[in-house]
């Protein structure tokens, strides 16, 4: 295909013309670190001419429930185990799990779960998923794998895991057939990875989630020499490319200026600082706490998991603070107001989370003073716009001076936008993409991205969940296959339990109540016992609306007037759900469910 | 208070010191034609010294509900009686309508309700509140009153409209003791309007909805010049400004701007072009078929409210077309797909509105086909952000080219920014300033543009919904009256008939559904008459847990196993409750309603 001069080439160009690779795997080589850390989990030799099959089976269509499936031969690797926050027609949800039927019956070729980073869409399943899959060893970086044990330590699972910390992004991991290779990522979490999956034929790159900075405040940026270091320029690479922004201009901003952000605003507050963000991001506690440090100020933590997430980053040495510089919340009032600075949860405006117990006068130690400042130092997930704007009115309605991304950069994303994206593609040069971890328009639009800038629109494979992408000598295609995948919900102790008649139930319930219409029937004299029961919820209130409960009484008596020996209870009971039905919404355009219930006696 | 030097003042010099009025004075009075069109309601003398009273009943805490009330002596003027959307914690609410208890029992001093513009957050409520009022005359702009009175129709009662038409920005009304003036507003939709409401001792100049558009591309815009004719230099002004883009930097764009890129998007379109917008946006719609005459296209209109509103906009000659370029949606096969363009409804990606029904090609006359071109000319109304986002994903799927506000400016909003709130002050340069019409976090963001450029903080009301601003000779200030304004919910045909005992139900069974149990006992016997029923909805599926069923019914044998002769049903009832809620609780941690019922025979 002819491409216009001055168009950049964003693939590899050494792959189409297929040749110039060779000093380049001498540079693999030449790292005899990476060789010696190979941990062989069951070699075998590669049968050249198989395919690597991809299976998504979840993040493709979807914010979360992240899991993906490399399959060679007999080898099965899967990339990250994570959950779904549901979404609104799914109420009484606590999230979704990815459907891992495709794997029933290939427990014993799992060589290995990997996992990209610490971030519940990427690891929350594990308590789930790790046990059916009969506990295959675990691979990933310290505090990811410090974060999987925690939550596993909830079921009281943690002694299952056989985990296996991805020590240096030098390390190389034979598993099976599967020769997998780590890098260094930038995200809004420590210790993300990006992972090299290779076959002879191919390797796809995957780069969990992902953003650039050039200049990250501490952390190692993406490491992209790192990269070229390994074997990607001696097979086609394919580039599985996380996408959420893939609709937003420009770079992602850069944390540094986050970081002088907040250290103004803690700096110039007049009294206390309250600062809410995601306890995942131990990176920016960790400069708060710094810049408190400096400052002589003291830290008080509030919120479950911003407290174990801290202690986790302590415990693996990430976090380094003097022991006095942090105090418990319930001694601040000990301090001067301008000394003291709280980092809690709850920015996404939940309920019971601290920071609105804070602003709703019924936190235990802390409510609302005029000087204090409280920041949200986080990002909007979508969905909880509105619960977010409420935390602010009340807030703000305190007197409370409250910064939020709206009005000043105190928060910086985890993913790349459309120039981060570019950039990478150019920098990796793929022979192929595969956009992922998002929903599907935005795959579509990192997809446009590519092109763009000269990328061949026929080399981009947007799979749905559930699609396999065969990638071997031959090149790369989209079978016809397709793997379940389902939603798997979890609802309290029940895993896959909850149907869709059981959500459809709840919704409707939730829309105009139900009503329960109970008629007791004696068999041997034919009639009612007495009148009907009427019990209802949800739908009107039943004292203010005595009429019209008698009217409905009433007509459920009339239908059971005649001779009620040897009834037909389903007759009756479509009856009473037809009529009292219609009765009820021309009364009050209103359609509670009707629940008929005979009793005979 | 000393001002720096060079901060601009943006409040009014001249009544500061109190001089210099007298020749703008004179301006007013040489305008003729509005003294001319004077409609005298009922005049009285105004008592000089009382004080106005301004009370917003809705619209001060949230976006939508917009109702203030102006009361002055004996008289009362209402501006706007719009309607909410409901929260999500408001489930099966149709809407909420601003609460008129105050109103009660002072309807024959209602001189008349004034409607600023015809969207539904200002006038969504006429054929609630209006019949409660008395039917009080109605004054509002021509297209604002075929929108009343198409709403009224839908309950039939638009006979009982008594309809005033602003016909010039000139007009004047003397409704009882109050002077209303009006001005031109540029807003989203066509024919806004703001008020100046005033009584000797001060002027209360309301903006409606407002942005500004120095470059609209028809309509006219704000008119500031008309606004200096009248009397606000004659007395201290508070102005009463919406404040919904109060965090946003810069202007709202042009106009000008989404029509050159909705031009070249349907000039270039390959295929059929599928425009989504707002049914309100009549003026956008004009200009979509503007330029579809321009090119020779054909134009299909869908969805009941974009039919509806186009009609109107016809009849009232604000909508000209020739009658062959618009054609009805079934005919659009007999056309070439280059030669079509569709207007439709659902940009908030509703479930059964028209672009949904195409995307997952439900509709009638239309599926996507890869050719198409599919712009949401609109913008995300905040709640709605995963609902589109699904309907974009479902849209790509098709193969559709989707444009939107992400990827270009295809839609600017209705709302002045942060530039433009400054620019409205110094052109205006009020005495006061009360921000209105937004959550309460954007009317203190208001306050803070405000008071970047100067304005003193101390001539700033941030008032709640039922607060009373009282505005006289002596200046103004906030009462500590507070009039009632909680939420009156309509649902079907009831109107405040919803408590929040009724939402509460509802959200718990959408949590985790419900399960009646229902014990007969034979009361001469003293015994169960046999097994308990169990009936249950959204919490299990029931065919799939007979054995928790099973559990459930013994313990609840159990509960009756003595003698029930004479059996208190309050105490067998909290019995059942109790223990047979944390039976299931401890086996599935959720946690179903459980409404008992004893029948007694």
């Amino acid at each position: 295909m002819p491409r216009a001069a001055g168009t950049p080439n964003p693939r590899g160009r050494h792959h189409r013309q297929g040749q110039r690779s060779a000093p380049r795997r001498r540079g693999v080589r030449a790292v005899p670190a990476a060789a010696a850390r190979t941990e062989i989990i069951r070699a075998q030799p590669p049968a050249a001419g198989r395919a690597l099959r991809i299976i998504p089976l979840g993040g493709q269509e979807e914010v979360g429930r992240n899991c993906t499936v490399f399959e060679y031969g007999n080898d099965i690797v899967v990339l990250d185990v994570g959950l779904q926050f549901p979404e609104e027609d799914m109420p009484g949800i606590d999230y979704i799990i990815p459907n891992i039927s495709y794997l029933k019956g290939k427990e014993s070729r799992i060589r290995g779960v990997i996992l990209s980073h610490g971030h519940l869409d990427h690891i929350g399943a594990v308590p789930h998923i790790l046990p059916q899959l009969g506990w295959p060893p675990v691979y990933g970086s310290k505090l990811t794998l410090a974060l999987v044990r925690k939550r596993l330590e909830e079921g009281r699972l943690a002694h299952h895991l056989r985990a296996h910390e991805i020590k240096s992004t030098r390390d190389q991991l034979q598993l099976g057939s599967l020769r997998v290779n780590f890098f260094d990522v930038t995200h809004s979490i420590m210790d993300a990875i990006g992972v090299i999956v290779s076959t002879p034929d191919i390797a796809a790159i995957h780069m969990g989630d992902w953003r650039y900075d050039l200049e990250p405040v501490a952390g190692r940026p993406t490491d992209f020499s790192h990269l070229n270091r390994f074997n990607t320029r001696r097979r086609p690479t394919i580039l599985m490319m996380e996408s959420l922004g893939s609709t937003k201009e420009g770079h992602q901003g850069s944390e540094r200026e986050v970081y002088a952000n907040l250290r103004r605003l803690i700096v110039n507050a007049p009294g206390r600082i309250i600062i809410a963000t995601f306890s995942s991001m131990l990176e920016r506690v960790g400069q708060i706490i710094g810049i408190a440090e400096g400052l002589g100020k003291k830290v008080a933590l509030d919120g479950f998991s911003m407290k174990t997430n801290v202690e986790i980053g302590k415990r693996i040495g990430y976090l380094k603070f003097k022991p006095t510089t942090v105090v418990d919340i319930s001694r601040i009032h000990s301090y001067p107001a301008d000394r003291v600075i709280v980092i809690c949860t709850g920015a996404q405006g939940e309920d019971r989370a601290v920071l609105m117990r804070i602003a709703s006068g019924e936190h235990r130690y802390l409510k609302i003073e005029p000087k204090d400042t409280v920041v949200f130092s986080s990002s909007v997930i979508p969905g909880n716009e509105r619960a977010i704007q409420r935390l602010k009115d009340t807030l703000y309605r305190q007197g409370a001076e409250v910064y939020h991304k709206e009005i000043m950069d105190v928060h910086t994303g985890g993913h790349a936008f459309i120039e981060d994206i570019k950039l990478l593609l150019l920098q990796i040069r793929p022979r192929y993409l595969m956009p992922v971890y998002a929903n599907h328009y935005l795959l579509r639009e990192a997809a446009k991205v590519a092109t763009s800038i000269g990328f061949p629109g026929e080399d981009i494979f947007v799979l749905d969940n559930g699609n396999v992408l065969e990638a071997g000598a031959r090149g790369v295609r989209i079978l016809k296959e397709k793997i379940p995948t389902d939603y798997v919900f979890v609802d309290g102790l029940g895993v896959g339990d909850i149907s869709h008649v059981v959500l459809r139930d709840r919704q409707m319930m939730s829309e105009d109540g139900m009503i329960v219409v109970i008629a007791t029937v004696d068999r041997r004299r034919g009639k009612l016992v007495h009148n009907p029961d009427l019990i209802s919820r949800g739908f009107v209130h039943m004292k203010e609306n005595r009429k019209l409960i008698e009217q409905t009484r009433d007509r459920v008596k009339q239908m059971f007037a005649g001779n009620l020996k040897d009834l037909d209870e389903n007759y009756y009971k479509d009856q009473i759900r037809n009529e009292v039905g219609e009765f009820l919404y021309s009364k009050t355009q209103r359609r509670p469910m009707v629940l008929p219930v005979i009793i005979q006696v």
